[in-house]
């Protein structure tokens, strides 16, 4: 289908749901609610239908867009939203088990895309994470003893931060109808969106049972990177489709840095004395120093060293910043073991290229693995010691 | 500089060398020889200047492109080659070590782009491995003890192809000035050749001190992909910036592959029962099996388990090949250890990434590591372990 941008970076997703919203037009937002068996994606992954059935991002390899496309006619139409349920699993005593397309079961919210979705753009844009919310079955007809009956339909809607610990409806009221004190919604809220994962949370609320779709968007990382040589460009654009929001700074002024770097979110140019003022450094920003001098590069791990960032790579031989250590020493200034445990040098996962884009593709690589806490070893290794994983304290839902 | 295209897979620089020489422009070719410290590329490195000035490829991170400039300018002028040392290391001394742009010794070799290289690119286009061999220092001038005079000049040049081991002239001759029986040389050229590195031999020639730059061009990892889901488009592309030839093979009539996979090299539309017939499967393919579909998926991996393939991966988790293994006995099909050592899956290195570009990169990751035989952890961690691999019979030239 021409036209449709299926295999696009999530925050590229993210992005296009804010233009349309600008636009106001009549899109279907579809998202995976639940997955069961093999499936492409996982919950949370979305695509964007207009009204001509063209598709930004994507939910499948391909499988299920043609009838997606379809009940998003039907959710446009009635302008309510839709859970619909594939189910793509083979019965286990098929002799041609398996065979038929795509696998596992995979349910997935249609709705039509309206103002109430843009808090999580927003959200999402201004570097912020949120939890979308949504009720996806409502028990009205509960047969309680007596009690209250619950308040919230099938659709009904909240945002949920971490940062404040609010609970907000789309129009930005306290959400007061909501179970904003029971620890299992919040504790699954806080978490998700953190970690920019999806999930369905069942509640007990006031005697009744609640289901809600708990979609987390995490705010994409920040990257920054120190330098503006050629060999900065293929770090920029790789980090870039792998969500990460680059910024790029240069230490010399006269360099057109935005025009050098089309990739990057946002350039600067400083001083390496005056990383600490023009940045805002975080425990969300990652880390790569690689300015080719050395002087520059070792004001700027010193400042980095000395900030909450969770990763500072530095490219160059190990020996290199065994030089820069001395000279800290020689003016006082020691680091931590946590702090010199942010630092990966040399940089990037031992992948063994030696040309530009390999060498950025290892950076990139180290540069996924650290921020989702990921030892990165071959995945074939990894479900061998599956048990290991969880007892290890790993996430179970991915 | 505008025009000039610094960052590029190392595949576009031969192909860049191969289309000007069909121009006959008089453009100039830089290759890094020899690097001593810390430097960003190493030997066997390219670019090639025009004669605007305009480059593709980098032989470092922008330090040295200027005054490479200058020199191909003179290059061009004389029609002879050039050996340039640039003495990148500052005084340990200094108390600002280090600091003034890049570091180390780099030696470079710059000639005029001529016929007498065209060779080098046609083997690399045609999937063939080959030394180009240039004598740097041919030492005219010894004291012998009334021995012969060594017939190579500064800047004579031989093709070794390692498949069998021929020795050839730029015109095409059989090389028979060149110490063909040295095992020295042949030996290094071999090796070089086939690994895709660089440097320089040290040769006792008839009793004549001889140099030679011996810079061994690979010919790229064949990628084959078969899928044609959306998921397919950044293997695809991240493929292709790593110097994999990609192919990308549907089982489906009616989808226009072409169109649809432009980074690909080359598409084709076969069966699972005829991949045999339809790929030359060889120890330089790498597979991808993305069909999404049971069946097709598991008659490729039959075929491709049983050929010299040297990576096989599986997208899916590793239940669906065991799934596939029952298949396999049921029919009597068993595989070895070391076609089973040969599978990936699931497929990719833990990043733990979940978009279409995460998996992608995880993907290519993994090939990248099984091509350049590396296991694939944090740098930094290698480097501590530098005595156990060089024990391990790791090489040492990078």
């Amino acid at each position: 289908m021409t036209g449709s941008k299926w295999s696009v970076p999530e925050t590229e997703v993210v992005q296009r749901v804010h233009e349309r919203l600008d636009a106001d037009h009549a899109d279907v937002l579809a998202t995976i609610v639940d997955v069961e068996g093999n499936a492409y994606r996982r919950p949370g992954a979305k695509m964007l239908l207009d009204e001509g059935g063209e598709g930004v991002g994507s939910i499948t390899a391909g499988c299920l867009e043609d009838d997606l496309r379809t009940v998003a006619e039907s959710v446009r139409a009635s302008g309510r939203p839709e859970v619909v349920t594939y189910d793509l699993m083979d019965d286990e005593d098929d002799v041609w088990g398996l065979g038929v397309g795509c696998n596992g079961i995979i349910e997935v919210l249609l709705e039509p895309l309206d103002e109430t979705y843009r808090p999580a753009v927003e959200a999402f844009t201004n570097g912020r994470d949120v939890a979308v919310l949504t009720v996806l079955d409502g028990d009205e007809s509960a047969e309680g003893f007596g009690k209250m009956r619950v308040p919230l339909e099938t659709g009904a809607r909240a945002y949920y931060y971490p940062d404040d610990g609010s609970f907000v409806t789309p129009d930005g009221h306290s959400a007061s109808d909501w179970p904003t004190s029971n620890a299992r919604l919040t504790e699954n809220a806080q978490s998700l969106a953190e970690r920019g994962r999806a999930g369905v949370v069942e509640l007990d609320h006031e005697g009744h049972r609640l289901s809600v779709f708990v979609d987390g968007l995490a705010a994409p990382p920040n990257l920054v990177v120190f330098g503006t040589g050629h060999d900065v460009g293929p770090v920029t654009e790789l980090a870039a489709k792998n969500d990460f929001r680059v910024t790029v700074v240069g230490f010399r002024g006269g360099v057109d840095i935005e025009a050098q770097f089309p990739d990057a979110d946002e350039t600067l140019t400083t001083s390496p004395g005056s990383v600490a003022d023009a940045l805002d450094l975080t425990e969300r920003t990652y880390a790569v120093v690689m300015t080719h001098n050395f002087i520059d590069d070792r004001l700027t791990v010193e400042t980095l060293l000395d900030s909450p960032a969770p990763y500072v790579g530095l490219m160059g031989p190990h020996e290199r910043f065994e030089e820069m250590r001395e000279r800290f020493e020689e003016e006082g200034t020691t680091f931590d073991e946590r702090a010199l445990s942010t630092l990966y040098t040399p940089i990037g996962l031992d992948l063994g290229g030696g040309s530009p884009y390999q060498i950025a593709h290892s950076i990139v690589a180290e540069l996924l693995a650290v921020s989702n806490d990921r030892h990165p070893d071959h995945l074939r290794t990894r479900e061998g010691h599956i048990h290991e994983r969880v007892a290890a304290g790993a996430s179970g839902d991915d």
